[in-house]
């Protein structure tokens, strides 16, 4: 079964907070299994997905790291493919392929400033494209491309059901137990 | 040829800023033609983005309604299928060759509460996945499998060259004739 986890790199507080929470959220719901981000350290960020990770499930972890670099050297030694997503790389439509055969990768997403040892050692530089968009975009098309699209059934095999009411919805989630009005 | 356009419901000033920036963004650069918003009208967000189709060349567009619902009307009787995002509706992987079948797509993307009228009067309420996570995320692995993956090699046909240098990196973009330093 493959593996992803997430690098995001030079998080800012409190410029980046809601733009990492969407990172963190999508890498979990697109099948990573953690996301690991430098820069400031941010535990209201931490808490957030934290929760979310208690009332939805699954084993996604975040933590901080103020040496990246050593973790994209550590993960390289571990057997996992390293690709950065940069509007500066190969397109994805001419390196999926060889990606996919790796069983592990270390996704790495810059801030504004990327070092130039990281396009030096990932094994990947990768763009989603040659436009300037958004790194939550290029990750989760990166995940949905890696897990083969498989990632958007397996996180919770029983969709939620809306039952309609007069007024708003009720939904019942099977596998939490719970409902939200 | 494929069309797309997006509609994002009920943007906050300035809660959403940049993750309006990202979503039109995103937009742009995966193939989409135009994002309409609604909400808090927000001309720094419509500068930012013209901004961006200055610099960065193509046709795409942002304009403000304050009445979304005719818009998903007037498309919808333009021949647009109209497909609302939304962790509360079906699988991806189980209606997208639907989806696929049809040539123009309005993507509807909701902020916190979603009239129910979008639910009823969407042609398609998609679920990217059961759990929450980010309209951006779930709006690149849509419009990237509506395109089957070739709107990241049409939009800009010669990808950046990068020039090594000893501080920083110089980088030609030949579609544009210019480059960054």
């Amino acid at each position: 079964m493959r593996r992803a986890s997430v690098l995001r790199l030079g998080h800012r507080v409190p410029r980046d907070e809601r733009a990492s929470t969407h990172l963190a959220l999508a890498a979990r719901a697109l099948g990573a299994e953690e996301l690991i981000y430098s820069g400031d350290r941010d535990p209201e960020l931490e808490a957030k997905i934290r929760d979310v990770v208690g009332r939805w499930g699954g084993g996604f972890r975040i933590t901080y790291t103020d040496r990246p670099l050593e973790i994209l050297r550590r993960y390289s030694g571990q057997g996992y493919a390293t690709v950065h997503l940069t509007m500066y790389g190969v397109g994805i439509n001419d390196v999926m392929d060889s990606i996919l055969r790796r069983e592990k990768v270390l996704v790495i997403v810059g801030g504004e400033k990327v070092p130039r040892v990281y396009f030096e050692e990932a094994d990947y530089n990768v763009a989603v494209g040659w436009q300037p968009h958004s790194e939550i975009a290029a990750l989760a098309i990166f995940l949905d491309r890696y897990f083969q699209g498989r990632e958007v059934d397996t996180v919770d095999p029983y969709p939620p059901t809306i039952v309609p009411m007069k007024r708003g919805k009720l939904v019942i989630r099977p596998g939490s137990g719970g409902s939200d009005a």
